[in-house]
């Protein structure tokens, strides 16, 4: 008879509409195996491990249709953190006493869905484990709408984001084009170091649209001047007077510093805070071109990262499948591996699940290569808009009732004793 | 036989997902009249009247196909204004033009597509019409994302952006406690002086979510510091201690003051221009209740009025029958009127159209009642979620290609003589 173990299962880092898909992944496939008993997830992340905030993921989720909605629910169901276990003996003094819960809970495979910050959590974790010879599987299931790590053609959640980026970006460009006057308006999208999210406001114009007219990105140094000339030539080409200006939150200037920069402000990771850049362009617009020129900046904010009513069914299903794939992998008895895609076609559009060494995706961060962005910096590659195509394509049919969104929601509170 | 005359429609206002819902329908009737010939448009507004910037209809939309993706395209189709006609005797100078214009194309029948300023532009129009003995016909379809045109139980375009509204309600709570910490979430959403739409963000509470936990209008004088008191509670109320609040852009002080206030600035139409009560509001949180509360400001900005992937199919459909009998209205030839709904069942929800005088409507503006907001202005009453709720419902299925919309688009170039 097959040894059972139990399986342990955190969220980690910021919210996507997809991430929830991963959990129903690795609920799906772990039902089915008869090597795992109970199904746990943890509360709030790697805090919510250490504090114990330990549900039972078996006795909550009743049905198919239970299921059916937590895929089609935004933002962490299990809550999330942004706690980093400290490094060197401090952080093994958090390993151990993680170790002792894991051990309680008589966990034998643990995974963790997260973007590059946890990433290095449980690649850590595993480390920790395999160190000590402990039998217990640590996992990575990616997601992050910033689409930063390394190791995998895309990740689970930025499809959605994307979608959400590229509708908006049409959305607005009616609704900028029906005065019939200069017009600059400037979307701020997030993505801090990499601007693929920004870049996906391209895909606006695969229905024909001119918008977004300028994009600008984080990997180029961000030059105020040629910004304020190309806006210039935009109003003046010729064509409809309107500007719409996609831009990351991450845009640096040629000496590193972010032009939203709030001042060194640091969130719990060391990233410096950011805030604004839209509106800094919007002022530097005012102030260059005069106010003649009606500007307005929008941010997405975390509308982009949690609308779930127009997610990509493409990116729903890979969410899924990463979920599943991890808890296939584990129980085939591989441990410290992150679950990876890889593009083997793109027309038509074909992926293959693997497997990669955590080791080889934590810390590291997958920027845009600068061959995708124009050489002005002011827009990307026909290659980078092939790539992306297919990411926000499926149409999924939310759950509603009264035109509402209806979610799958854990009681986080209550709370299990092993 | 009877005699034909030409039709010319105008759309003005701001923008909404329902508008050109209204242009569909009345193109739909005047198609099917035999005394109808052409059908044009005129292409910004009353300016475009003036510049004579009008388009032949007829030519342009060529199958029901169209027409279909028309009624899913945001944003005035034919563009807007927001240019006032002056009163008095340079009026009837601009007045006396627009007939000219009129008569040189052949128009019996006048129809302008907008809110209260436009309504009070086409009852104008009417009169000078009416005093001249002129044989045309000038009727208003009312459309306004503000919902506070008198006359009519609600407006075209409120529904749409009221699900959205709704629906990014949702989705923020959901993004907003998937962290163990309290977190004050502050959404501003459009709404100078009437507080319909703000009210609206209750209806995410109809799937069973908290969310939003304050709703301040703008009918209510703003108080700071009872807003932080409220905050305060929610915040260590023993639930979440995560708070969204909602707050409509036009929130005045007891001095009658606007707290978004920027300085006496005047948009064309004389309204005070407003930018950022949810930035105020926020710095007001974080300045009384200290950095340790995160804090966030979230515009809907423009993407609330112009986001047709999340139309509300009641809201459409109703929008086409304002057009669709407006021009029933003017072809039995009733004159100076705008078209009206009046809800003879809210279960089940049952709407009767008919008319109204334009006096009646042009230049009123419909606030919330006091009564449908709660004694301590932080809330909405039971009667205001039941007005509500059924002008949210009825799925779409907005035209895609490549997972994004499909809008159709005039050629606003193709000037025609008459």
């Amino acid at each position: 008879m097959t040894k059972t173990k139990n399986m342990l299962i955190a969220q980690s880092g910021g919210p996507s509409s997809a991430i929830n898909s991963s959990v129903a992944g690795a609920i799906s496939k772990a039902m089915e195996s008869d090597k795992i008993d109970q199904i746990y997830g943890a509360v709030n992340g790697s805090e919510g491990v250490l504090n114990r905030k330990i549900i039972n993921i078996t006795d909550q989720l009743k049905s198919q249709e239970d299921i059916d909605l937590l895929i089609g629910t935004p933002a962490q169901a299990l809550g999330t953190s942004r706690y980093k276990i400290p490094k060197g003996d401090d952080g093994d003094k958090v390993f151990a006493q993680i170790l002792e819960i894991l051990h309680d809970y008589d966990i034998g495979y643990f995974f963790f869905n997260g973007g590059n910050d946890s990433m290095d959590t449980v690649s850590r974790l595993a480390q920790y484990l395999d160190e000590r010879d402990e039998d217990i599987i640590a996992v990575g299931i990616p997601k992050t709408i910033d689409n930063d790590l390394v190791g995998t053609d895309h990740t689970p959640g930025f499809g959605c984001a994307a979608r959400y980026v590229a509708t908006s970006i049409s959305e607005l460009y009616m609704d900028t084009i029906v005065y019939d006057r200069p017009y600059v308006v400037i979307c701020e999208i997030m993505g801090r170091n990499a601007g693929w999210l920004t870049a996906a406001s391209a895909l606006a114009r695969n229905v024909g649209l001119p918008a977004p007219h300028l994009i600008y990105l984080p990997e180029v140094p961000f030059d105020k001047d040629a910004f304020i000339t190309n806006v210039k030539d935009k109003i003046s080409s010729g064509g409809d007077p309107q500007v719409i200006v996609a831009v990351s939150e991450g845009l640096k200037l040629e000496d590193g510093s972010y032009i939203a920069d709030t001042g060194g402000a640091l969130d719990s990771f060391g990233h410096p805070t950011l805030s604004g850049v839209a509106q800094v362009l919007e002022s530097l617009v005012t102030d260059k071109l005069g106010s003649d020129i009606k500007t307005r900046a929008i941010q997405f904010s975390t509308l982009q990262r949690s609308a779930a009513h127009i997610a990509s069914g493409t990116d729903l299903e890979e969410a899924f499948q990463c979920g599943f794939r991890a808890v296939e992998a584990a129980l085939e008895g591989t441990t410290s591996i992150m679950v990876t895609m890889e593009r083997t076609s793109n027309s038509p559009y074909a992926i293959k699940y693997d497997v990669t060494p955590l080791s080889e995706v934590a810390n590291k961060e997958k920027k845009v290569p600068l061959e995708w962005i124009t050489k002005d910096g002011t827009d990307v590659s026909n290659e980078m808009i092939e790539y992306l195509k297919p990411l926000i394509t499926g149409e999924v049919s939310p759950c509603t009732e009264q035109g509402l969104p209806v979610y799958f929601r854990f009681d986080r509170n209550l709370i299990v004793s092993p």
